[in-house]
């Protein structure tokens, strides 16, 4: 991605990341880089299944929403991105102290981008990848979107 | 499906359903029948994105988790039941005041299980299908789960 | 769907469909309504794996194209129909001396199309739903279509 | 991957992925070493649709095969791959005089394997990324699989 990120847009995504649903879960923006975002967790206890495991749910928020915020960094600030779809397959059980994600544009078409979401399980001593996603999304004019059509 | 359900084997799983993440998400088991889980959630402000929107994770651990105890509606109760991927379309924004999620067994194998879920939108004077997901599940026999391989 | 078709119309999609890739695989349009379509395939031993299985990709490029040409019975003819992805779950093994498939249309937006299929390993006795896919459409204006952009 | 292939079990397998539809497809076996697959096609006139772009069920194909070999070169011989469920996002589109695939194994499970293809699309000057898909697979042991059970 050839684009460069202002100072002032890398915070408001920062910002932006961490909201409603998002901040309830705990998730917090990392490294944003042109069509990269990274975001983190602390795991606690509401994070988790019964027996421990941290939720496919926790890993496929994660997923999809740090790849979307991949996607607001390499379209203008006039777009808003909305998730058409995303598929995840769970790789390794997930049980540590916190997750890592990382989500990269595989795709930058003018409406449709393609991102990619890695998230790790931060344990002990090692950093595993317990789940990964592929996320369709859409950019659309802001102005539009108050119809709710994509 | 022809298994049947014991009263105590649906008080079980309405009970199993609702812990950890999904209790922190706010998620209730409603009808269990063989091959059938359905949940409904009330939306509060922590459900959302800044816009408003139900969050599409929200939708996407809704979607799983009732997939996966539509599972538990057919396996022998010595088995546990692991995601081992899942895929979910975002149809229409959702908006309402709550989510129901009905999923349905459409795959019934030893050990592969497959489940949809449709998520609907509880809106003032309809009930919109906002997201559709398939689920792919595993029966693991819980002795060996422990170990952690699937 | 309230569309209606012509007749033109629909003689225009049964051939459109039956090119290329489409009519070296031998795959037939069957019935075409608004919002819906199916097509068959008498299966040959070039359809079949070594084991005598018929091939996952066989019944992946049936439900990706007919899904196509159910988007296509929504859209105007000034419209061009994209895959922008796709997924498929193989329920049961197909082995049978032909396939059916039936797709169609869930999500009718202005661009983004979603069509579910369902492949149906014909038997000698019955018909057993063996693969379903969900598919991702765009739906694109002819004359943008050149620019290969979507 | 840790495993090593024998000059007869490589053999074996760019012998046995040539067969049936897949010959009738014109793929060929590329290189093989543990964990990595890849594959290659000319693509004539067959291969392509009425506008002359390749058709997705090609890559389709491609990329499922492919996938379901690399999980081949990590299983002992005694067992047998099959195809679960796959998804696969179509990211340009291809109309080069060939396609190339790449297939990875990201997840070794006893049972379950996790594999992603890229398929590039050889055009004059460059190869492009035309087709990413993430496949998932089982390894079923031979004897067992006559009872076509998973």
């Amino acid at each position: 991605m050839d684009q460069t990120l202002s100072d002032e847009r890398i915070a408001f995504l920062r910002s932006d990341y961490e909201q409603g649903f998002i901040r309830y879960c705990g998730f917090r923006a990392d490294k944003i880089t042109p069509g990269r975002f990274t975001s983190r967790v602390k795991i606690d206890d509401h994070h988790r299944q019964q027996d421990g495991f941290i939720h496919a749910g926790v890993m496929a928020t994660m997923a999809d929403h740090t790849a979307g915020y991949s996607a607001f960094t390499v379209v203008d600030d006039t777009f808003q991105i909305l998730s058409i779809e995303f598929k995840i397959n769970f790789l390794k059980p997930a049980f540590g102290a916190g997750l890592a994600c990382e989500s990269t544009v595989i795709r930058k078409g003018r409406q449709i981008l393609v991102a990619e979401s890695e998230v790790y399980d931060l344990r002990d001593k090692e950093r595993v990848l317990a789940a990964k996603a592929t996320v369709t999304l859409m950019a659309v004019p802001k102005e539009t979107l108050v119809q709710q059509s994509k």
